[in-house]
């Protein structure tokens, strides 16, 4: 094998982008590669020199299956959107300066929307230079809003999480022999994909939630509001999943409706957490009603301990196909799946040109989300394989074992 | 055996408060128990009449294995404080004529505090009217604040899921090679049992959290605000953990010292959380850092997905041994958990007066806080052997499965 190979880790955490990790590293190694570099703070930690031999961290099989069940980025992570070649091309020199220096024939990144766009501008820059630098991107996110791909890995992980700890909160909210009213709000800007996940809550055993509204839906306050006041004038206690992107007929955020709000976080990121609360607020002072809001937060993109089997094989398989097809001679592609068929559930992957995929959103198809505020039955097959088997953590002294670079052994 | 036996839950739910109830259930039908019943909602259902026959609910050793694996209270709950006997004797009348109706001979009660109260009033009532039911109470509560037992069932659970859901967080937040600082709020009115379980995360592969308030100690914001200085000024990422219930000098909650901030909850409860984002927009307004702040919420009293098989088993037993006791003439006692050793962990159960337990609160010895803000190594040993093992959900179709009563099968 000729050159080494890097790879990088870009972008919000999920549950299994250290598995895509784990396929491009035992891959690359199982197929001869030399030297696998990890750039540590993906793209912004290459610029300034920061990296790894993963042949020194990852030193055994079981450290590559503790790599599985360890959720967020091993390497770190970072959100930094190359400029545009043009508007700084000494970036792009030194970028392939550093990789030169260290003979890297093979660039590998996993992230989500802005990482395929780093995968997209480095290989239209190889090919502008004439370079024989492969690059190829690995597809996560648990918002699963990315194009082509039938989803994302980490996606089934985080719709596991939430199903599985809806089931246990309405199990929690029903205690009662009055109304209550129990309003989960789960992550999703713009994409409901995440707030679809909790329909997988009812089943034999588990009355499911009442209601579910996503963002691709305008919410509309009144109609709520008179829903609730049907559904609890019946004695009933209810459980609803709530997208926090949800917005009214204005284009306001739910959450922005309430008097006091902030409008930014730290980040600077519009904060969009706060509909729940706002909507169990109302409901308790017009209607009386005991109402309380759960935010998921960060758990549901870090629960690896509630990960799917399917998410993180998959996870690692497009990290394994990714090498073969840059082994093979690809460049400037994505690896996507594509679903064979629903039942039994099959599906491949495929390299797709990352120019047909980077920076495009992909939301719940408007026929899967029904009048009466809850998600179809196509909605519902289309998560449920995503979700299925278990890979539980290796429990240590009663916790879930990680593998964490900074306490690797050092040479 | 002469007579029956009824069962019931009340208070706030846990992960295992249903293992105390598997535990009444097989040990009375072990020892010869014609029937056993379950009130539904506590004493207020058995008061309105509401109850079931458990042989017709709970048929297999499957089902009590499953009900083992359910959280929150199988029978449900209510909240609901028996008054003084000379307040309204007519109601003490209305009980003991619903459970002679019934031909109970043994009453289980598996709760709070407020639950010990009901063992204490009604077996107080029992001894003034010479009647031969025996009452027994059940413990169970996340909170760990009850008097006499060394730990009550439910601490267990909730505290392992809190030290395995940091260690994700941690993993989570210290992602970035820019200073982070992730705040994490945790149950406890008063007492900061749960908030101290967060030290169990530091271990061989996980940084541990780097500061933790709990309740017990007055919280100082402008030492709270240096530590951060200095820490971050090290380019540290942190993650804090810290009580709902912290208060400042002068009395009030952290949280009470926002500008807007309602002061009751829609069940009348005292709106306890708040702090966690309170100081994170502080840090990030003055420091200008990138902070973030997380509920754990109804999650850490519920999550039996990450239940600890040690508190399982405890809580059957409790359960269990309630029944040997009742069955053996006791009556107004309570079983508590009375520790042997620690090393190897060795725990018995004993039956305790209720009128020692009821209606005190235990808190965290202060010398198991350090000045540092965090805890000390005894802390960390007692709650350590109570998180060990696991007894994992059984998976189907990719979710936990639980027990339903609403959806057993009717006769």
């Amino acid at each position: 094998m000729e050159g080494n190979v890097i790879v990088g880790q870009s972008g919000g955490p999920t549950s299994v982008i250290n598995a895509s990790l784990a396929g491009v590293f035992k891959t690359a190694k199982d197929r001869g590669a030399k030297n696998v570099y990890g750039m540590m703070h993906g793209i912004k930690g290459l610029i300034d020199g920061q990296y790894v031999r993963l042949e020194d961290k990852i030193r055994s099989d079981l450290d590559i299956d503790l790599l599985k069940r360890t959720p967020s980025s091993f390497l770190g992570s970072c959100r930094f959107k190359l400029p545009e070649i043009r508007e700084n091309e000494d970036l792009y020199k030194k970028i392939f300066k550093r990789l030169t220096d260290l003979d890297v024939k093979y660039f590998f990144y996993i992230g989500g929307n802005d990482s395929m766009d780093t995968i997209k501008k480095l290989s239209d820059y190889g090919i502008f230079i004439n370079s024989d630098i492969r690059f190829i991107g690995v597809p996560k996110t648990i918002d699963n809003d990315l194009a082509v791909t039938d989803h994302t890995p980490g996606y089934g992980s985080a719709a596991k999480f939430i199903a599985s700890t809806m089931k246990e909160i309405i199990r929690d909210g029903l205690v009662y022999d009055y109304p209550t009213i129990s309003i989960v709000e789960i992550m999703g800007r713009n994409a409901g994909w995440l707030t679809a996940a909790a329909a997988l809550a009812k089943g034999e055993d588990c009355e499911g939630v009442d209601l579910i509204y996503l963002p691709e839906k305008t919410f509309d306050i009144d109609h709520f509001m008179e829903r609730i006041h049907d559904l609890t004038s019946q004695n009933r206690s209810l459980v609803i999943a709530l997208s926090e992107g949800i917005k009214v007929a204005d284009g306001r955020y739910v959450f922005e409706l309430a008097d006091h709000v902030e409008m930014v976080d730290a980040f600077g990121h519009k904060l969009l957490s706060g509909s729940a609360k706002f909507l169990a607020d109302k409901i308790a002072a017009e209607y009386g009603i005991r109402t309380r809001s759960i935010e998921f937060s960060t758990l549901q993109r870090c629960a690896a301990h509630m990960a799917s089997r399917v998410d993180i094989t998959e996870a690692f398989n497009v990290g394994g196909s990714a090498v073969k097809e840059a082994f093979g001679g690809e460049t400037g592609k994505v690896i996507v799946l594509k679903r064979i068929s629903d039942d039994p559930y099959m599906c491949i992957t495929e390299a797709c040109d990352v120019h047909k995929i980077a920076n495009i959103e992909k939301k719940v198809p408007a026929d899967w989300i029904t009048d009466d505020d809850y998600v179809t039955q196509d909605m519902i097959n289309y998560i449920h394989p995503l979700i299925q088997q278990e890979l539980p953590p290796m429990m240590v002294d009663g916790l879930p074992r990680h593998l964490n670079l900074s306490r690797c052994p050092q040479d």
